[in-house]
């Protein structure tokens, strides 16, 4: 007799699929093809495994990995939400606890209940497992742009000090990792691909 | 100043985004779109995340997902191989051996040490972890073949048997996917996506 536990689980492991078809503003690098969010969770992990020594406190890596390997999927329901949107605020949107509800709530009750405690600790941020792992996050993107001339900074006319007010969170978890994200800013700007706001134009 | 170890780290993030392009036979669940490698690897780490208490023996999840998560790298240089190619031997190519070294080779050595050795483990196959990731490997296309109607096994007229000896590798690592894994394939059968060979056509 197949458990009733296992058919949760299979439920679930079928209904993850759908992440492969959630597109990310952000194109693979040196690319005009958007990432969708089961390979940027992907490439997460992977950078999770090879990275974890730069961060600046001791991490639970199998705990990293879990939260990066999970955290986009609310956006099965909520959709992608993009970083330098002023419109949509991406923390804790009540459509994505009722999407993590939802889509966890698959499991087994005890694995589901766990699922959600690694996610809230995620979008919380607090811990230096949950730091690390938006450190993964912020860094990806980071790296594609730079490959792409810019990116969706240039697309979506992001400037300089807003790419930076995000990506500084880069610094929580790893201070070695900043240095070389800064830097990459710093080169964006100097290759005119991330621009500094005009002071003529500020508005305040 | 960045470190030569972080500097060769990223030179290998940035590489494997490669990983994206691989595509493979088998298709997303119930569609039409062929999944890619890291698509296929993001899904495998979940799987084990989710259904590691079905281990017949006890198994390091870590280890489990470092494999699951770089399997396919060296995909990146030789390909795909399609588990039911009769022409292609899958185990360990001279090619594979090759790509390992030239796309693990790019991190700090003692790093490209260690994945070598992780990817070479699942290769082997004889470990508790690696035949447990194996378990996770064929467990997923076979949820999507199914899905599909029959997906790669119609499409390649792949008989029951050279299934059912492709996938038995599955009962390795774990008994309780195993029975239900067999229960989809019989079920596969009596829906028609499944055909088992006519006697009549044997050859021997």
């Amino acid at each position: 007799m197949v458990s009733e536990d296992l058919l949760k689980q299979v439920a679930f492991i079928k209904e993850i699929d759908k992440l492969k078809y959630i597109q990310r503003r952000t194109k693979l690098m040196h690319s005009n093809r958007h990432e969708n969010d089961a390979e940027h969770s992907w490439h997460l992990a992977v950078m999770t495994l090879v990275l974890a020594a730069h961060a600046d406190r001791p991490i639970d890596v199998l705990k990293v990995l879990k939260m990066v390997l999970i955290h986009d999927l609310v956006e099965i329901d909520a959709g992608d939400t993009f970083i330098y949107d002023n419109l949509k605020n991406h923390t804790n949107t009540e459509e994505e606890r009722l999407a993590a509800e939802r889509i966890f709530g698959l499991l087994p009750k005890e694995q589901a209940e766990d699922f959600i405690a690694v996610w809230e600790e995620f979008e919380a941020g607090i811990t230096d497992d949950a730091k690390f792992a938006k450190t993964m996050d912020r860094f990806e993107p980071l790296l594609q742009n730079a490959s792409n001339e810019g990116g969706t900074w240039a697309e979506f006319n992001v400037d300089y000090q807003r790419v930076y007010d995000k990506k500084k969170a880069i610094k929580e978890g790893s201070t070695s990792i900043w240095e070389y994200a800064e830097g990459l800013l710093n080169d964006s700007v100097e290759k005119g691909i991330l621009k500094k706001a005009d002071p003529a134009n500020e508005t305040s």
